[in-house]
């Protein structure tokens, strides 16, 4: 607990970095670009998996787990997919103390394994759609990296799914971006814009990218979960053909779809403080803690009592935790958890007893309010919900305060060192895309789905543009 | 469906694999020594794991994630470890496309990369004990594999604590070997014998391994979890010192535990038959599946209504699924819930719909009982408990059974051919261990911890023998 957190507004990287190690979410590893997630960065991924989980479920998905190696004659049989993944590739050439006959690479992710399944199970329209989703680690070896962002092995799902028609693989791609969006919007409380990848940025393999984008404090973008529409590209590199009713044999239609830890690291950006991690009350392992708090070990007994009580009562609708440790001061504990970022404290003393009240105190915006003990599982409910309203509704003011429509090129340059979202005009042509990156490291984002088909004149050519595209720096 | 299950009593090993193939359990992987677990198999290690998880977290531990990658040099640290596991690693020798400065190790188990990472968090009393657990994914080269029993990657779960004395390591040690014992007893109605195992069996590294043991259909014992203390041995190789209350530094005492996807296999050997899986419902995603019966398109209506009636009343307290495709019959409908090995079977026709009274199928004994629909849910949950404990008590008797308290080696030699646990003396030494199972390929098992403390002669070199230890045949 010595050391301080660097402020945001010092440095924005040192304070989130110092947010992870300080509140043990993560720990660098002895691998170079691996990290080690603790316990309380864990329980973060197991909130996270289980809504996600039940999502994917109720939209008829089923888990599953294919191999962690991949023949490398797999990778290349699709050409962009190779192009893009092998160069991240971390290679195994030993088994067993001896050289294998073929490399093995570690998955950057499954498609390539999953397509050669898939070729031995789909072969009638009764097989399909088949809705496969997989829990798992994968590999992708990084030079620059950053905890929960940007680590060579990360966890992650991926879902793989396959279909008789272009429709329906089309249909279950923006099926699962509107899932991300739900849960990043309802759970993480993150406001994000979802729409389409360019040509430049989509997933390789992929027909058409869809992507959920974040803004975070620093109003830099973070894309936080996609879903790719692969068209019949993996069905023709791994020959994966079915009998339809009408007796012809035709290639089957793909999507797949991943969300991972980064999620994590983007939860942190988007809520934090200066005095530690906020959590969303939707996604904390522990909602509610409860702080006794005495003077002299005669009081002490007492007061731990009821504050096992008060958690006796809140149990059963919320996730309740009390911190009775003798060793540590009230002070000290209310710093611990406001570090953790537990959204509730509730704080208990012996005159509180007396007077049948409590102290309430809201990690988000650190107010307290004193609350009859009778109320307290009603007031907890409230002040939860309203937690959870309040870190999305502040995060959409922030999104839209840095949220620019600007049709001149010079005040673009002039406004993206500051950084923040930026609705430019651009004609489509990947010079101009480029262009736009070269000079300032941002990056078109997406084409928002909601955007307005509004007409315009390209803010590097000044050729027609059919729609404003999303730009921002970004993660 | 086409393909008829091999019979047990024809050839057992292939009647296991056709289960696994016809269940869509598992498949094998294009990666040698590799599996995919298919949904209908997942969905039983979700099952264990959702179970295993809770017990582990009401002990006291936490989950948290560690590298994939292990650098070589650490696994040289524990002798006693690499000797053991570095024959059986797969080496990552390139990464992004270069040559690696050091051969890194996909994980065969996680000891040396978690302990390297304790060396950093443990430093005073007051950090342990530390209580942590990992689900992930691990690899051992194997040369000769079985679909769950024995594959060169697999699905498991490791525990790692650390504790400030031997007697809270050695606790915890018997605390998760009794938690594993209750797992496998009351969810997977399979017995098993605890006990520790010798020198020559014990997990590399270790200073004691204990083991559940249990046997299966055709008699030979297979290994369904371990429990270790490590002494000090890891806390020496990765030097964890703590600082104790009377001041003093000492080393760390450890222990790890582990479950993996194996379970799945005993599950399938321990109870299935001829008709395909029988899963103990407790462990069943489906426990009950309601097949409506009906001839002509008129009567359908009012018999799928009825179904989802009954799934409605019965969904509060079961699993229940209605199977409402009309592109089957009954029949097959019948066959393939037997196959996938679901505890319950209602089947509901306009006559009993008329009658009031449905008709329940349960899979174990393959009996039909006719119930009134008023007294269903209390019929259902009676039933179900009567399944997990017979399947439990089936197993049960079948061990005892097949159970021989032998003290004549010629008496052992003629009946080990059949199979089956054996009681014997043995004196202690490594050299009649290896006798017993150079003729007869069975191995000690473990030293059952209920053992009597009876004194006898070592079967082999009639020496002293301080009590029987148990040895079988094994998988």
């Amino acid at each position: 607990m010595s050391k301080k957190i660097t402020k945001r507004s010092d440095n924005y990287s040192d304070w989130y970095i110092d947010i992870i190690t300080r509140a043990q979410l993560a720990d660098y590893a002895p691998v170079k670009g691996c990290m080690v997630i603790r316990p309380n960065g864990y329980e973060i991924w197991e909130k996270m998996q289980s809504v996600l989980d039940g999502m994917f479920k109720e939209t008829g998905h089923r888990n599953a787990y294919f191999p962690l190696l991949i023949p490398e004659s797999f990778l290349k049989k699709e050409a962009e997919h190779v192009e893009g993944f092998a160069p991240e590739c971390a290679v195994v050439t030993h088994g067993g103390g001896k050289k294998l006959s073929e490399n093995l690479m570690i998955r950057p992710t499954s498609e390539t394994i999953i397509w050669n399944m898939y070729s031995r199970w789909i072969n009638s329209h009764r097989d399909l759609p088949l809705l496969i989703n997989q829990w798992c680690n994968v590999m992708r070896w990084e030079m620059r990296t950053r905890l929960f962002l940007r680590t060579s092995e990360f966890l992650w799902q991926e879902g793989h799914t396959a279909h008789a028609t272009k429709e329906e693989a089309v249909e279950e791609t923006i099926r699962m971006l509107e899932v991300y969006k739900t849960f990043a919007e309802e759970y993480m409380a993150m406001p994000v814009v979802d729409g389409v990848k360019t040509e430049s940025e989509k997933f390789p393999g992929a027909v058409d990218t869809y992507t959920i984008e974040a803004m975070m404090q620093d109003k830099k973008a973070l894309q936080a979960g996609t879903s790719h529409f692969l068209g019949e590209n993996f069905a023709k590199a791994f020959d994966v053909q079915f009998q339809d009713a009408d007796g012809a044999r035709k290639y089957v239609w793909a999507t797949s779809w991943g969300v991972s830890t980064r999620l994590i690291g983007a939860l942190i950006m988007c809520h934090s403080d200066d005095q530690g991690l906020i959590l969303p009350p939707k996604l904390a392992t522990k909602q509610v803690v409860i702080v006794p708090i005495w003077k002299g070990d005669a009081e002490s007994g007492k007061v731990i009592e009821c504050a096992h009580k008060i958690k006796e009562e809140l149990k059963e609708k919320f996730r309740v935790h009390v911190d009775d440790r003798l060793q540590y001061k009230p002070g000290w504990k209310f710093n611990e958890w406001e570090l953790q970022g537990i959204p509730l404290r509730i704080e208990i003393g012996p005159r509180d007893i007396e007077n049948r009240v409590v102290v309430l105190a809201r990690r988000d915006k650190r107010e307290k309010l004193q609350v009859p003990i009778e109320s307290i599982s009603e007031e907890v409910g409230k002040l939860l919900q309203s937690i959870q309203n309040d870190l999305f509704t502040n995060a959409k003011d922030f999104r839209e305060k840095n949220t620019f429509t600007v049709d001149q090129y010079s005040e673009f340059e002039e406004k993206v060192v500051e950084n923040g979202f930026f609705h430019l005009h651009w004609c489509g042509k990947d010079l101009c895309e480029e262009k736009i990156k070269g000079k300032t490291k941002a990056t078109i984002r997406c084409i928002p789905r909601d955007s307005a088909k509004e007409s315009g004149k390209c803010i590097i050519c000044g050729d027609n543009s059919p729609q404003r595209v999303l730009v921002s720096r970004a993660y």
